[in-house]
C-alpha cells in the first residue's frame, strides 16, 4: 500500500517525507553515506531488504534527485549509485535520529557512535540554529508561514504568531 | 501493509524508524509540537488522514511512549495527547527534516519557517557537536560500534575506523 502522496502538501516536513520515500529509502541512505555504491552492497547491508524494494527504491531515489546512477561498467552493464549534493544534505537529519535512537531505543548502550577522528571522542549530536550559533530552545522559536506558503498555511501561521 | 519490523535491528535509525512508526506518525508529532493535543484537532491538521490511520497511529505513538494519552472529561470520556519527554526529543529530528524540506522541495520558497521571537530571524537548523560546539563536518566522522553493538556490527564498524 502506497501512503498517501504529500506532494501537494504546504508543509516542508510533509514534502521532505514525500521526496525520500520510506522507512526502506532512509536505510538506503544510511548505507549510501556509508560508502554503500552497488546493488549487491545495498543488499547485503540493508537487512531484511528484498531485491524489489531495493530496486524500486533505489529508482525512486534516483528519480527524486537523491542518487545519481552511472554506468561504471559497459560490458556487462553495471551501475552505481552515489548521492547528490541534495543527497548529501540529508546525513544532518540522519544524524538527529540516530542520537534521538541511541538515547531512546538503545537501552543496551549505543549501537552504533558517530566518533571524531581527532579527539576519538562520541558524538553528540544537536540542532543548532546558523543565525544564533546556538543550540536551538523550542520556546524561542515559532513557526510562522512563508514567502512560499498558501492562504491556508498564512491564515494558520501569520507572523502575528511571533509577538505572542 | 505494515512494513517490515526493524526492532531486533542492530541500528539506531532503524530502531528509531521502527519506534516512531510511519510518515502520519511524523506528521502526528509535527501538529502536537503545533499544540494540537485532541483528536479533532489532529484530524484538522494533518491533511488528508483518515479517522482509522489516526486512531491507529496515536494508540502507536502511545504505546511507544511519545504521547500520552490522559483524560480531560469523564462524562462523557475525553482524552488528550500530550508530548513525553521522549516524544519532545524528536523535535530536532522535524527541524533537520524541515530545513532540508525547505531547501529541496520548496521551488516556490519556504512554505514554513521557524523564527527566532527575539530576532524575529528565520532559523537555518544544522546539526553541531556538543562535544566541539561546532557544525559537524562528515569528512570528521566515523561510524564505529558502541557499546551496545552485536558481533556483526562490531566486525563491520571497528574502532580502527577512526585512525583509517
Amino acid at each position: 500500500m502506497k501512503h498517501k502522496s504529500f506532494e501537494g502538501v504546504a508543509c516542508p516536513v510533509a514534502r521532505g517525507l514525500e521526496l525520500v520515500g520510506e522507512w526502506w529509502s532512509i536505510l538506503i541512505l544510511r548505507e549510501a553515506f556509508n560508502g554503500a555504491t552497488k546493488f549487491d552492497e545495498f543488499q547485503r547491508d540493508v537487512e531484511g531488504i528484498a531485491p524489489n524494494t531495493l530496486t524500486r527504491r533505489l529508482k525512486e531515489l534516483v528519480e527524486h534527485g537523491l542518487l545519481s546512477k552511472r554506468a561504471y561498467s559497459k560490458h556487462p552493464p553495471r551501475y552505481e549509485y552515489v548521492l547528490t549534493p541534495r543527497g548529501k544534505d540529508f546525513l544532518p537529519v540522519l544524524w538527529a535520529l540516530m542520537q534521538w535512537g541511541n538515547k531512546h531505543c538503545a537501552p543496551e548502550g549505543d549501537i552504533t557512535q558517530l566518533r571524531n577522528i581527532k579527539t576519538k571522542k562520541k558524538a553528540v549530536p544537536y540542532v543548532a540554529d546558523r543565525n544564533t550559533g546556538e543550540e536551538m530552545n523550542p520556546a524561542d522559536y515559532r513557526l510562522v508561514a512563508g514567502p512560499g506558503a498558501t492562504d491556508g498555511v498564512r491564515a494558520r501561521f501569520p507572523a502575528s504568531r511571533l509577538s505572542e
